[in-house]
């Protein structure tokens, strides 16, 4: 028997990767959760029939969403994560000496449960002592909240199903809020290239325009998300990504990245110019 | 009925797109060339089943392979391209008025004439005046030039079948030697995600290692080809890509492009941790 996993990029395009062997799947309160092993990713995870994280490329999302607001801010403390459930995002921050906390708030604690049992690769920090996990709403978590964090990482799936209200202009201000007067806010921004992920990315772009004097859009090449090119925001009170970069500091620390470093850094937020075209449109 | 046509980009990850309308087919002395008509990418030309160019994003390709050069040395007069049936780089080339001849060197005269005949928006300047078609193999006709042209771009496929003699340390010295002192090589390098591609490219790489004096490479989002993270090598007998980058020269020709800008040339040099460490292993 052959089983292949198939996503739909579109109506008319699709992506399919054989499948070794199921390893887990369950239906939580939010999301259908799926883990299956394959020969050329590894061990994938899927929410709702969506690629999340696999074993092969889960290093480019997790270096890009983490180090590029570090570099920037290497004095950042506080850090709250918004979804993130597969831990990725958290094992990078954890590399950092300076940050002294790491509140992360994931709305599907089957999510966590799962990847701490099959996915070690990104969960694998979780443990850590300055880490202190919440099963919460984060639209909720960050109301009222003022001046509490220096960075602020909605690693949230696509605004659609338990991802949505991560895209609102009330969660943004209140984000705002929630941030120190260096705080800088990282989101995942979707994709420029397929009509819907590019709709998404524009309504995100023109809400956190209207909220952050700072507004910075940079791309990665993720070649498991659909047309494997995407976006994550940097918005802030002040902080400039690439005027403030630090990258004396941020090489000075030796942090081993795949596929971070402080010259990519830089080269991330030249757009090609259609994408530019659509964010100012 | 419904048509899909699917694409292997390893043995066990497949890509697969509904195809509207089958517009031609048919084999060639060298591969098998198939036109269709799709929804999310208008019309697309494949050869030997691979993907090769399509209406909704053969901009990204083209911008890259030709602004590149064009920029680094506006005062390209003479260019050869090998390969690139479809027109598309030639198209671009046209758009340079300081640009005095054009020589297309294309193996396959099948591909050419569909292109010309189905494919307008790729082929529509091949009757430039100063373009001049050679259905020869590239490789036979840059043997014994010397000091001919200031720019060569290599528009191949994959170095399996015809492309596979213009990926040879015979070739590319070859072409070093038609090249001028200013002269720039530009090749299609692959790409760095899957085993397959990625060892291509570091073939390609070592070999303009031991040739040209400057060897540069950069990266573009091509969301149709496998991984959609592909290369194009930069090798010149001595001009750069980044110093010498002439951003008021280029952007006061007016060239209106959707995909390419003098931020992201310099942007595009600035590659992955891991990619550099495959081309430098």
């Amino acid at each position: 028997m052959e089983m292949w996993y198939t996503e739909f990029h579109t109506d008319t395009v699709k992506w399919s990767i054989k499948v070794d062997k199921s390893i887990y799947t369950d239906k939580s309160d939010f999301q259908r959760i799926d883990i299956f092993d394959t020969d050329e990713f590894g061990r994938v995870m899927t929410l709702d029939g969506l690629m999340m994280v696999n074993e092969k490329d889960q290093f480019i999302y997790h270096d890009m969403i983490v180090h590029v607001p570090m570099a920037t801010n290497p004095s950042v403390e506080k850090v709250l994560v918004i979804g993130g459930g597969d831990g990725g995002t958290v094992r990078e921050l954890t590399r950092y000496k300076t940050i002294k906390r790491i509140d992360m708030v994931e709305i599907d604690e089957m999510v966590v449960e799962a990847a701490i049992k099959y996915l070690d690769y990104t969960s694998n920090k979780l443990s850590d002592e300055r880490v202190n996990l919440y099963y919460e709403d984060g639209i909720e978590f960050v109301k009222g909240l003022k001046d509490e964090y220096d960075l602020i990482i909605v690693d949230s799936t696509d605004p659609i199903g338990p991802g949505e209200g991560l895209f609102t202009t009330e969660f943004y201000t209140n984000c705002y809020n929630a941030l120190t007067e260096n705080g800088i806010l990282i989101n995942q921004k979707e994709s420029p290239y397929y009509e819907q992920t590019a709709r998404e990315m524009k309504r995100s772009h023109d809400k956190l325009s209207t909220i952050f004097p700072v507004i910075m859009t940079y791309q990665y090449h993720m070649p498991t998300y659909p047309s494997g090119h995407w976006l994550f925001g940097f918005s802030s009170k002040g902080l400039n990504a690439i005027e403030d970069l630090d990258k004396d500091a941020w090489n000075a620390l030796g942090l081993k990245t795949e596929y971070y470093n402080t010259d990519l850094h830089v080269g991330a937020f030249m757009l090609p110019n259609y994408v530019k075209e659509l964010l100012n449109a």
